[in-house]
């Protein structure tokens, strides 16, 4: 395979994207990169350095979503658009996405026992408050993947797979994963890096500019293999009707999809994937890892490819409700 | 007043100085910046700018309570070691730093509404989830200054100030408060840039280099006027001698005195002040606020010092249990 292209420390080429402004000061900066591509792997947009690797993390989940269509499992349980959002999703564990995932289960002819993506308190912080006044400890399936691994779940009932197994990286779901990953984005199975990612099933890498070719791909359905196009057009489709059940209250993946004709779909660490069903795909990555830096640095890329939200500074408040400082794109 | 020392963004020159390893690659990276000076303002160590102002925050605190000892007050009002610790802290709002504030208060002949410090959640999130589970909402109390602010409104009260407005930058005590940062730090009362800080006090800007220096002086009680000789002590003390109020339970602040007899205390932004009795100030700013990259910063560069404390690395787990990264020191 080849080498990923690094410095010497493993740092990737970036540049500074926000400013944390308070008084007449920049009290902090955060740096980061992204690519746009089209379809057909041209470059239409970068700052920073493309061909460094990113760890997509929750970014790949509409990837990781393909074997629920390719497979036939979600027409073989009759899986809504709903529940194919939420298997996209790094949901909130509000009402409606913890319905969802139980009737992925259900239809699986699964339970909550079978999720294996760990626990974690509810992301919606008000969910997370009726937990703790319960006194029940959060389960797994008010983590932000139980959509994503009650997917895995379903396609390995339909497909005859272990459940028991399916995190492990040499599972053959998880190896299919790994192949439509490769062909959407264009590279060889052996060119993506393989890690943990905190819910246990695997993250992937891949260059910048790989990522955001196979998210133009997937918004748009061109340059895909035909048995593909389909499935990424279900993905797409899903995500775009339901925004609330990819992520949820407050969070920026829904309130800019509901905005927007445009797929987006975050990830741990600050990276971000946006698809544009009219042709490109954008990827970006904080380098700091900073989710806070995410808002401004979109909005601006995304006036810079004429999509024009609005201004994604924000004002920082103090505690007494007072301007202390402002959020702002430096590009 | 000079310009303060900053690119054409007005960013400061900074380093890499801390990798969020993932599998093979580095997935996040923080930089920053720190500089060692002593007494005198003779540079030790310096990465990055040091000329470059950084917002103190938090990390101002025990400048901040050099009025408690310089008026009387602390002597008149009976005030405890763990008080003046407590009018030092950051703190988790566990049961003795909230006792503690509300001491402070009852000795000034004040209470709990007195507080302008503003309301958050415990920093402490077992005293966090305690409020939820009783239905409470947190108070100005638990916000991890209000020991500052307690000490601050028994300064009013000793010295016949107004308590109404001790927020304001022009009150006497803030006033009081900016020239003995400029004292101590030797920079004139114009080159310390004021803004706003959360809880609603101002919030001071200074070069690293002159806030190392004063670091040091605080910490050894050399190069100081006289007056403020024993004043530097008295806080100094108080802080090595109650580690636990000055933050709490899990805390760095809290550990690193704990296990050394170093002067420390953090701050919003990932800001970190460092003194060591024996003869130097340390100033750290992560250019991004990253509070995950203090520790693997702060115990590589007190390794370069001298001061041996362990390894400041630490391992990433998955919601499994597993190892899924690290987070290690680049210096």
């Amino acid at each position: 395979m080849n080498d990923p292209v690094m410095d010497d420390a493993g740092l990737p080429e970036d540049a500074p994207l926000v400013a944390v402004r308070r008084g007449e000061l920049v009290e902090s900066v955060h740096r980061g990169r992204f690519a746009v591509f089209d379809p057909r792997g041209d470059q239409l947009e970068a700052l920073g350095d493309p061909e460094a690797y990113v760890y997509l993390r929750s970014s790949a989940k509409p990837l990781q979503a393909l074997p629920l269509i390719v497979s036939g499992t979600a027409d073989a349980f009759g899986l809504t658009d709903e529940e194919l959002a939420v298997a996209c999703a790094s949901h909130n564990a509000e009402e409606p996405h913890v319905a969802a995932v139980r009737s992925i289960l259900e239809k699986a002819g699964l339970s909550e026992d079978d999720l294996q993506s760990g626990a974690h308190p509810p992301m919606y912080e008000p969910e997370a408050a009726k937990l703790v006044r319960k006194g029940e400890e959060p389960r797994p399936i008010h983590g932000n993947c139980s959509g994503k691994h009650a997917g895995m779940l379903a396609v390995c009932v339909h497909e005859g797979y272990e459940t028991l197994d399916y995190r492990d990286p040499g599972h053959p779901l998880q190896r299919r994963i790994l192949e439509l990953i490769a062909e959407v984005c264009s590279v060889e199975d052996d060119e993506v890096l393989i890690a943990g990612d905190n819910c246990g099933v695997p993250a992937f890498a891949l260059p910048l500019r790989t990522f955001a070719t196979g998210l133009a791909r997937i918004a748009t359905g061109e340059e895909l293999p035909d048995h593909l196009v389909d499935a990424a057009m279900r993905i797409r489709d899903a995500m775009l009707g339901y925004p609330f059940m990819v992520a949820g209250t407050g969070r920026f993946d829904t309130e800019l999809m509901g905005r927007t004709r445009l797929l987006v779909k975050g990830g741990a660490e600050a990276v971000l994937a946006v698809g544009d069903p009219e042709g490109w795909g954008m990827a970006l990555k904080i380098s700091d890892g900073s989710h806070r830096a995410v808002r401004p640095v979109a909005l601006a890329a995304l006036d810079h490819m004429g999509v024009r939200v609005g201004d994604g500074d924000s004002i920082v408040r103090g505690l007494h409700g007072e301007t202390v400082g402002e959020i702002g794109s430096l590009i």
